[in-house]
Protein backbone atom coordinates (compact mmCIF):
# COMPACT_ATOMS: atom_id res chain seq x y z
CA UNK A 1 0.00 0.00 0.00
CA UNK A 2 1.25 3.58 -0.81
CA UNK A 3 -0.77 5.24 1.84
CA UNK A 4 -0.83 4.47 5.56
CA UNK A 5 -3.04 1.43 7.14
CA UNK A 6 -4.19 2.72 10.56
CA UNK A 7 -5.00 -0.13 12.88
CA UNK A 8 -7.72 0.33 15.37
CA UNK A 9 -10.40 -1.60 17.84
CA UNK A 10 -13.82 -1.92 16.30
CA UNK A 11 -16.23 0.40 16.88
CA UNK A 12 -20.29 -0.47 16.52
CA UNK A 13 -20.04 1.78 13.95
CA UNK A 14 -17.68 -0.42 12.10
CA UNK A 15 -19.90 -3.47 12.19
CA UNK A 16 -22.10 -2.90 9.19
CA UNK A 17 -18.97 -2.48 7.40
CA UNK A 18 -17.33 -5.40 8.92
CA UNK A 19 -20.25 -7.68 8.05
CA UNK A 20 -20.34 -6.46 4.42
CA UNK A 21 -16.69 -7.09 4.08
CA UNK A 22 -17.43 -10.55 5.66
CA UNK A 23 -19.61 -11.39 3.38
CA UNK A 24 -18.20 -10.28 0.15
CA UNK A 25 -16.29 -13.67 -0.45
CA UNK A 26 -16.57 -16.96 -2.14
CA UNK A 27 -17.11 -18.52 1.25
CA UNK A 28 -18.20 -15.55 3.37
CA UNK A 29 -21.25 -15.22 0.91
CA UNK A 30 -22.64 -18.66 2.04
CA UNK A 31 -22.18 -18.22 5.43
CA UNK A 32 -22.77 -15.12 6.22
CA UNK A 33 -26.11 -12.49 6.55
CA UNK A 34 -25.26 -9.16 5.19
CA UNK A 35 -28.85 -7.66 5.54
CA UNK A 36 -29.93 -3.78 6.70
CA UNK A 37 -30.59 -3.90 9.47
CA UNK A 38 -28.14 -6.43 10.58
CA UNK A 39 -29.13 -9.26 12.18
CA UNK A 40 -29.28 -8.79 15.80
CA UNK A 41 -26.48 -11.67 16.20
CA UNK A 42 -23.79 -9.96 14.43
CA UNK A 43 -24.34 -7.11 17.25
CA UNK A 44 -24.48 -9.61 20.32
CA UNK A 45 -21.19 -11.43 18.73
CA UNK A 46 -19.68 -7.59 18.80
CA UNK A 47 -20.82 -7.15 22.53
CA UNK A 48 -19.33 -10.38 23.67
CA UNK A 49 -16.29 -9.36 22.19
CA UNK A 50 -15.48 -6.39 23.40
CA UNK A 51 -16.60 -7.46 26.91
CA UNK A 52 -14.03 -9.72 26.76
CA UNK A 53 -10.39 -8.78 27.31
CA UNK A 54 -8.56 -11.48 25.53
CA UNK A 55 -10.62 -10.78 22.52
CA UNK A 56 -9.96 -8.17 19.97
CA UNK A 57 -11.68 -6.55 17.32
CA UNK A 58 -9.45 -4.88 14.83
CA UNK A 59 -10.28 -3.05 12.05
CA UNK A 60 -7.48 -1.76 8.93
CA UNK A 61 -8.20 1.76 8.04
CA UNK A 62 -7.18 3.63 4.83
CA UNK A 63 -8.08 7.29 4.24
CA UNK A 64 -10.40 7.02 7.20
CA UNK A 65 -12.58 3.92 5.36
CA UNK A 66 -12.74 0.47 6.81
CA UNK A 67 -10.52 -1.75 4.20
CA UNK A 68 -10.21 -4.57 6.58
CA UNK A 69 -10.94 -6.63 9.82
CA UNK A 70 -9.77 -9.64 11.90
CA UNK A 71 -9.90 -11.01 15.41
CA UNK A 72 -7.66 -11.87 17.58
CA UNK A 73 -8.00 -14.00 21.01
CA UNK A 74 -5.16 -14.23 23.61
CA UNK A 75 -5.68 -17.91 25.59
CA UNK A 76 -3.11 -18.46 28.42
CA UNK A 77 -2.51 -22.81 27.69
CA UNK A 78 -0.95 -25.61 30.16
CA UNK A 79 0.61 -27.41 26.95
CA UNK A 80 3.59 -26.29 25.40
CA UNK A 81 5.39 -25.39 28.95
CA UNK A 82 2.49 -23.21 29.49
CA UNK A 83 2.22 -19.68 28.20
CA UNK A 84 -0.18 -17.23 25.79
CA UNK A 85 -0.87 -17.57 22.33
CA UNK A 86 -2.86 -15.58 19.93
CA UNK A 87 -5.26 -17.05 17.45
CA UNK A 88 -6.65 -14.86 14.60
CA UNK A 89 -9.95 -15.50 12.82
CA UNK A 90 -11.86 -13.71 10.06
CA UNK A 91 -9.36 -11.83 8.44
CA UNK A 92 -11.00 -10.17 5.59
CA UNK A 93 -9.41 -7.67 2.95
CA UNK A 94 -12.15 -5.41 0.87
CA UNK A 95 -12.14 -5.93 -2.09
CA UNK A 96 -11.17 -2.46 -3.44
CA UNK A 97 -7.99 -3.30 -2.10
CA UNK A 98 -7.29 -6.82 -2.02
CA UNK A 99 -3.55 -7.49 -3.81
CA UNK A 100 -1.84 -4.76 -2.57
CA UNK A 101 -0.61 -6.05 0.80
CA UNK A 102 -3.11 -5.01 3.16
CA UNK A 103 -3.45 -8.41 4.22
CA UNK A 104 0.76 -9.23 4.94
CA UNK A 105 0.30 -5.50 6.88
CA UNK A 106 -3.09 -7.43 8.80
CA UNK A 107 -1.16 -10.16 9.61
CA UNK A 108 2.13 -8.46 10.79
CA UNK A 109 -0.21 -6.31 12.89
CA UNK A 110 -1.35 -9.11 14.89
CA UNK A 111 2.27 -11.03 15.28
CA UNK A 112 3.07 -7.57 16.92
CA UNK A 113 -0.07 -7.27 19.07
CA UNK A 114 0.74 -11.35 19.71
CA UNK A 115 4.36 -10.37 20.98
CA UNK A 116 2.67 -7.05 23.06
CA UNK A 117 0.80 -9.16 25.27
CA UNK A 118 3.53 -11.96 25.55
CA UNK A 119 2.45 -14.64 23.75
CA UNK A 120 4.92 -17.25 22.49
CA UNK A 121 2.87 -18.47 19.87
CA UNK A 122 0.40 -17.44 16.84
CA UNK A 123 -2.10 -19.83 14.64
CA UNK A 124 -4.76 -19.48 12.79
CA UNK A 125 -6.61 -22.19 10.74
CA UNK A 126 -7.65 -21.45 7.04
CA UNK A 127 -10.05 -23.55 5.21
CA UNK A 128 -8.40 -26.02 2.84
CA UNK A 129 -10.60 -24.57 -0.24
CA UNK A 130 -9.30 -20.63 0.19
CA UNK A 131 -5.73 -22.22 -1.94
CA UNK A 132 -4.56 -18.41 -2.62
CA UNK A 133 -4.48 -17.95 1.63
CA UNK A 134 -2.81 -21.05 2.16
CA UNK A 135 -0.04 -20.06 0.27
CA UNK A 136 -0.21 -16.41 1.64
CA UNK A 137 0.06 -18.16 5.35
CA UNK A 138 3.08 -20.42 4.22
CA UNK A 139 4.69 -17.05 2.91
CA UNK A 140 4.35 -15.32 6.23
CA UNK A 141 6.63 -18.29 8.10
CA UNK A 142 3.36 -19.71 9.64
CA UNK A 143 4.31 -23.65 9.35
CA UNK A 144 0.91 -25.63 8.45
CA UNK A 145 1.70 -28.25 11.25
CA UNK A 146 -1.84 -29.39 12.09
CA UNK A 147 -5.32 -30.37 10.62
CA UNK A 148 -8.11 -27.82 11.59
CA UNK A 149 -11.23 -29.86 12.89
CA UNK A 150 -14.70 -28.31 13.06
CA UNK A 151 -17.68 -29.82 14.52
CA UNK A 152 -21.31 -28.66 13.73
CA UNK A 153 -23.57 -28.47 16.57
CA UNK A 154 -27.33 -28.31 15.92
CA UNK B 1 -14.24 -47.53 30.29
CA UNK B 2 -16.36 -50.14 32.53
CA UNK B 3 -16.10 -47.69 36.02
CA UNK B 4 -18.07 -44.04 35.48
CA UNK B 5 -15.36 -41.23 34.73
CA UNK B 6 -15.97 -37.78 36.70
CA UNK B 7 -15.20 -34.86 34.85
CA UNK B 8 -14.78 -31.91 36.65
CA UNK B 9 -12.78 -28.63 36.74
CA UNK B 10 -8.72 -28.56 37.38
CA UNK B 11 -7.67 -27.20 41.06
CA UNK B 12 -4.18 -26.19 41.88
CA UNK B 13 -3.61 -29.85 43.18
CA UNK B 14 -3.90 -31.55 40.09
CA UNK B 15 -1.46 -29.67 38.12
CA UNK B 16 1.70 -31.89 39.18
CA UNK B 17 -0.25 -35.29 37.80
CA UNK B 18 -1.43 -33.08 34.29
CA UNK B 19 1.95 -31.99 33.01
CA UNK B 20 3.32 -35.64 33.87
CA UNK B 21 0.17 -37.08 31.41
CA UNK B 22 0.82 -33.92 29.08
CA UNK B 23 4.93 -35.08 29.21
CA UNK B 24 4.12 -38.47 29.03
CA UNK B 25 3.54 -38.70 25.09
CA UNK B 26 5.74 -38.53 22.30
CA UNK B 27 5.55 -34.92 21.43
CA UNK B 28 4.81 -34.10 25.22
CA UNK B 29 8.18 -35.25 25.89
CA UNK B 30 9.97 -32.83 23.51
CA UNK B 31 7.53 -29.80 24.52
CA UNK B 32 6.86 -30.59 28.05
CA UNK B 33 9.23 -30.09 31.63
CA UNK B 34 8.33 -32.02 34.50
CA UNK B 35 10.08 -31.74 36.77
CA UNK B 36 9.70 -31.22 40.78
CA UNK B 37 9.15 -28.74 42.02
CA UNK B 38 6.89 -27.70 39.00
CA UNK B 39 8.25 -25.16 37.07
CA UNK B 40 6.77 -21.45 37.51
CA UNK B 41 5.31 -20.85 34.23
CA UNK B 42 3.13 -24.20 34.30
CA UNK B 43 1.56 -22.55 37.72
CA UNK B 44 1.16 -19.14 36.47
CA UNK B 45 -0.45 -20.28 33.01
CA UNK B 46 -3.38 -22.72 35.28
CA UNK B 47 -3.74 -19.62 37.28
CA UNK B 48 -4.47 -17.51 34.35
CA UNK B 49 -6.84 -19.85 33.19
CA UNK B 50 -8.92 -20.44 36.09
CA UNK B 51 -9.16 -16.47 36.41
CA UNK B 52 -10.48 -16.55 32.69
CA UNK B 53 -14.28 -17.08 32.54
CA UNK B 54 -13.92 -18.50 29.16
CA UNK B 55 -12.07 -21.18 30.23
CA UNK B 56 -11.78 -24.56 31.05
CA UNK B 57 -9.41 -27.36 32.24
CA UNK B 58 -11.03 -30.18 32.89
CA UNK B 59 -10.06 -33.52 34.25
CA UNK B 60 -11.21 -36.56 34.13
CA UNK B 61 -11.13 -38.84 37.04
CA UNK B 62 -11.36 -42.47 37.47
CA UNK B 63 -11.77 -43.98 41.30
CA UNK B 64 -10.40 -40.85 42.33
CA UNK B 65 -7.77 -40.56 39.96
CA UNK B 66 -7.03 -38.07 37.40
CA UNK B 67 -6.46 -40.03 34.24
CA UNK B 68 -7.52 -37.54 31.84
CA UNK B 69 -7.17 -33.50 30.85
CA UNK B 70 -8.44 -31.01 28.52
CA UNK B 71 -8.68 -27.40 27.92
CA UNK B 72 -11.92 -26.28 26.61
CA UNK B 73 -11.89 -22.43 25.36
CA UNK B 74 -15.16 -20.31 24.57
CA UNK B 75 -14.88 -17.56 22.02
CA UNK B 76 -17.17 -15.35 20.70
CA UNK B 77 -16.96 -14.81 17.20
CA UNK B 78 -18.44 -12.35 14.37
CA UNK B 79 -18.30 -14.30 11.36
CA UNK B 80 -20.22 -17.68 10.50
CA UNK B 81 -23.39 -15.15 12.33
CA UNK B 82 -21.26 -14.52 15.16
CA UNK B 83 -21.83 -16.75 18.16
CA UNK B 84 -19.81 -18.43 20.40
CA UNK B 85 -17.28 -21.85 19.49
CA UNK B 86 -15.38 -24.22 21.47
CA UNK B 87 -12.35 -25.13 21.25
CA UNK B 88 -10.34 -27.84 22.54
CA UNK B 89 -6.79 -28.16 23.16
CA UNK B 90 -4.37 -30.39 25.20
CA UNK B 91 -6.16 -33.23 25.04
CA UNK B 92 -4.54 -36.17 26.65
CA UNK B 93 -5.49 -39.35 28.74
CA UNK B 94 -3.16 -41.58 31.23
CA UNK B 95 -1.22 -44.43 29.48
CA UNK B 96 -2.83 -46.70 32.04
CA UNK B 97 -5.85 -46.20 30.34
CA UNK B 98 -5.61 -46.01 26.99
CA UNK B 99 -7.34 -47.82 24.42
CA UNK B 100 -10.20 -47.83 26.65
CA UNK B 101 -12.68 -45.41 25.09
CA UNK B 102 -11.84 -42.73 27.94
CA UNK B 103 -10.33 -40.09 24.70
CA UNK B 104 -14.16 -40.49 23.23
CA UNK B 105 -15.65 -39.42 26.41
CA UNK B 106 -14.06 -36.52 27.09
CA UNK B 107 -14.49 -35.53 24.00
CA UNK B 108 -18.44 -36.20 24.53
CA UNK B 109 -17.81 -34.29 27.57
CA UNK B 110 -16.02 -31.05 25.56
CA UNK B 111 -19.26 -31.06 23.04
CA UNK B 112 -21.97 -31.31 26.14
CA UNK B 113 -20.56 -28.00 27.27
CA UNK B 114 -19.96 -26.65 24.34
CA UNK B 115 -23.62 -26.98 23.82
CA UNK B 116 -24.60 -26.04 27.74
CA UNK B 117 -22.46 -22.55 26.35
CA UNK B 118 -24.91 -22.34 23.71
CA UNK B 119 -21.94 -22.57 21.31
CA UNK B 120 -22.40 -23.53 17.20
CA UNK B 121 -19.78 -25.19 16.70
CA UNK B 122 -16.71 -27.36 18.29
CA UNK B 123 -12.97 -26.61 16.86
CA UNK B 124 -9.53 -28.09 17.27
CA UNK B 125 -6.09 -29.06 15.84
CA UNK B 126 -3.94 -31.61 15.77
CA UNK B 127 -0.78 -32.61 15.01
CA UNK B 128 -0.29 -33.95 11.13
CA UNK B 129 1.87 -36.59 12.99
CA UNK B 130 -0.72 -38.12 15.44
CA UNK B 131 -2.14 -40.46 12.80
CA UNK B 132 -4.10 -42.26 15.81
CA UNK B 133 -5.60 -38.46 16.74
CA UNK B 134 -6.84 -37.41 13.24
CA UNK B 135 -8.53 -40.72 12.58
CA UNK B 136 -10.40 -40.64 16.27
CA UNK B 137 -11.61 -37.17 15.51
CA UNK B 138 -12.50 -38.15 12.07
CA UNK B 139 -14.50 -41.34 13.84
CA UNK B 140 -16.25 -38.72 16.36
CA UNK B 141 -17.81 -36.60 13.54
CA UNK B 142 -15.01 -33.79 13.11
CA UNK B 143 -14.16 -32.50 9.53
CA UNK B 144 -10.62 -31.91 8.63
CA UNK B 145 -12.25 -28.95 6.21
CA UNK B 146 -9.04 -26.85 7.57
CA UNK B 147 -5.31 -26.09 7.61
CA UNK B 148 -3.38 -25.79 11.22
CA UNK B 149 -1.21 -23.03 10.70
CA UNK B 150 1.39 -21.98 13.80
CA UNK B 151 3.86 -19.56 14.09
CA UNK B 152 6.42 -19.40 17.11
CA UNK B 153 7.46 -16.53 18.16
CA UNK B 154 10.83 -16.53 19.99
Amino acid sequence: MDQAIEFRQATRQDLDRIVEMLADDVLGSQRERYEQPLPDFYVQAFDAISADPNNELIVACLDGEVVGVQQITFTPYIVRQGGWRATIEGVRTASSVRGRGLGSQMILYAIERAKERGCHLVQLTSDKQREDALRFYGQLGFEATHEGFKLKLT
